[in-house]
């Protein structure tokens, strides 16, 4: 049986590229408002800290010698390493840095960060940007993907791509554009010809290609900014057009999304989130719940009947692993994330990448007993980004506990404080670079409008 | 209102990936029948021919600088040009090349060679692999497309993607891993990283990111080989999972698709066909119709009040551009192909790249008397690449002519000879090489199985 073909006809020549692009190039840095650039400036320190550890990762080095061996030019930092790269293979490299531990912030769209800010510092490095350019490059990209990613929810997800993978490339253009200083047009053709790029399978959650959604973003947004500089040219309608991007990644009908400027900032509202624990945002509440509770404090976890997990749809949809046999898929096990935190009393990085944790005894049996199921309350909510949870233990002598949380510290609406935030890089940048050169970095970056060259503040 | 969640669990390995590669590696040369050998070296010579000329679009050119700027290790060939890069971007800028005029060779799943052949050969230059290595790769190769491709279309294409660029770089990611003589369970690695790689949007049809498709495919293919060698893996089910490949793709259900060996070559059944008109196959036919008709002859295009062209459905939405505005877009303008034909008599490369074409002052009014329809009778056919197509064109005297096709010579079914072929090829190569180094490389292509060193012959 053949599908109906379809009515629509591509006539018209659609302005939603060269609006949004004419809309954000327009902005100086001058006119972002203070507190974007406040929030701007922990988001890339939190950044630097998770791609820092993450280039110590086995699965990194590989793609770093890899990326370092391929290239002619070597004016970009693979962070973290004494390599250097050419920008894409630069980009390749932190954002899938960035993404691998999951510790990095994360949006009601996608992980923002970590497929946008590799191409805006390396493109930056390569010319010799500044930190104004930097900032203005990642906060401009971010609307943009924003702008984009917020209309094709909750379809994106729920068809089962990974909306890092497909939002991030478009991110990562216009930051390769802006901070490659390309005019409008040329941005817009970059974001047009990323719309052909977007890619990212969620069934590769619990594998390192999900990281790696990350780094291809970032080299290949890099990549379409060289292409549109070079005078290639997408259809004019590609991201709202018939077999366009809303339509595929969105679920959206052609023709039926025009572009709107507004003058709300998406990493003030609805904001960013920041990690406290390296595994999937989905299991952040229920860690938190469950370490700062009293009354789990006490407990012996062999007295532990049962543990009933209550999850969003959304939730339950990226935490696939329910019995994980890899150290990897921890990190999207809520069943092991509740038998650890309830065995270990922490969530540390450790916890979700060293197999000593999965393989500890206690865990496997533990892990029968908890039950994760869509809570019927929690699916009439809207989309969104916090994980509420609601958790319920049962013991052996009857008694049982019930916790509850809507979203995890660290939270746009409990966010981590400063001394949270330092003391997250720290933990993460000291082991990899040292006392003095973890500090000089964290210096230039929480002044990071002032620098002049932001190729100075990565040599390392 | 949420989404329902999803009610698989990603518990068991699943072992798609596993059985294809196993499957294929497993084939010596030896032990591919002859007649696919025939065939394959047929569809490189197309590939030849077209890449070669297609490297001399002013769209390449850019492409081409990019490529050759960006590596240090340049020992793969540029086709049709002096320059010389890594094989990840000559495989692009030939891939690019490949694709760029819309005239290499087609399957009933994709443009099967464009984006396969230049991984294989670019892998091939660089490691100086033999002809029966090439063939070998860009054989099985094309199998493991096919296999997997097959069972997603006509959904693919329904949807809006491209398949070539979805297809087409699975199929490179195998024709790399094969060419760099990975082990199968490396090679089974390459295509579940390529699976979360695979993009194209059908919204690009008419501008340069379509061809681009292609070459971003043979980069990523080779790329992913890479990646899988140096270590990294997928999710044991990212093909016939959750959330993979089939399930996006292929609007397959989880879990419902197992892999099944087969002793048919794609390449021989359902066949690879070749084109005479450089534009969507999907005008193939009614070109033949136009141009081969003696009652079409003879006629004033003044004359003809109205052309009907009856089209199945999947052509008619191939075919988006019914007043088209930029050269890029005539080649998937039936409307302009129609009244090209009648108008010119012929279909070169030039009518659907030059612009002086478009600007004839007799075609535009003509287009406007062309109207195109699906057809009841030929929507009831089950998907295919045939094109089937009925014109009606109606006279001022009163006088009908009618024409139909069901497939355009070229086609599997209605072969072009050998004679045709190498007419095709020389006419393409012949003006970027000259005659003789034309025939040099035709004389190495057409016995391909008896080279010892790829890189001989691919030296310009």
């Amino acid at each position: 049986m053949p599908a109906l073909y379809r009515q629509i006809e591509k006539e018209v020549e659609m302005a939603y590229l060269n609006d949004i692009c004419d809309d954000l190039t327009s902005k100086s840095f001058s006119q972002i408002p203070p507190e974007a650039v406040e929030t701007a400036k922990r988001a890339l320190i939190d950044y630097f800290a998770v791609t820092i550890a993450g280039s110590q990762h086995p699965d990194l080095q590989g793609v770093a010698r890899l990326s370092a061996a391929k290239n002619s030019t070597r004016n970009a930092a693979l962070l973290g390493t004494q390599l250097r790269a050419s920008p894409d293979y630069a980009a390749l490299h932190n954002g899938f840095a960035a993404h691998i531990y999951d510790y990095d912030d994360y949006s009601i769209i996608n992980h923002p960060t970590a497929p946008v800010a590799p191409a805006a510092f390396s493109i930056a490095e390569s010319l010799g940007g500044s930190g104004q350019e930097v900032l203005r490059s990642y906060l401009l990209a971010g609307e943009a993907m924003y702008r984009i990613g917020r209309q094709c929810l909750p379809f994106t997800s729920d068809q089962g791509w990974h909306t890092t993978g497909v939002f991030g490339v478009l991110g990562a253009s216009v930051a390769a554009g802006l901070s490659t200083r390309l005019p409008a047009d040329e941005i817009a053709a970059a974001l047009g010809i990323a719309a052909s790029e977007a890619s990212g399978l969620r069934g590769n959650f619990g594998s390192p290609v999900k990281p790696l959604h990350c780094g291809m973003a970032a080299r290949t947004g890099i990549w379409c900014a060289e292409l549109a500089k070079a005078g290639l040219r997408p259809s004019a309608g590609i991201i709202e057009g018939l077999d366009g991007f809303f339509q595929l990644f969105g679920g959206l009908a052609p023709d039926t999304v025009t572009y709107s400027s507004s003058q709300t900032w998406s990493i003030l509202d609805p904001g960013f989130n920041f990690k406290r624990y390296a595994c999937c945002s989905s299991m952040g509440s229920a860690l938190d719940a469950l370490l700062e509770s009293d009354e789990i404090a006490g407990l012996n976890p062999a007295d532990i009947v049962a543990v009933d997990v209550g999850q969003s749809p959304w939730s339950y949809n990226e935490l696939i692993y329910h019995s994980p046999s890899r150290v990897t898929e921890t990190k999207f096990s809520m069943e092991y994330a509740v038998a650890a935190a309830l065995t270990f009393r922490r969530a540390s990085v450790e916890v979700f990448n060293d197999e000593a944790f999965l393989n500890n005894p206690a865990i496997g049996p533990l892990m029968e007993r908890v039950r994760t199921r869509v809570d019927d309350e929690l699916a009439t909510r809207n989309f969104t980004a916090d994980a509420p949870v609601k958790i319920d233990i049962t013991l052996e002598n009857g008694r049982s506990i019930h916790l509850s949380r809507d979203f995890a510290k660290g939270n746009v609406r409990n966010p981590l404080t400063e001394d949270e935030l330092l003391q997250k890089y720290r933990s993460l940048v000291v082991p990899v670079l040292g006392d003095d050169r973890s500090e000089e970095l964290l210096s230039g970056l929480l002044q990071l409008e002032q620098v002049e060259d932001v190729t100075a503040l990565l040599r390392f």
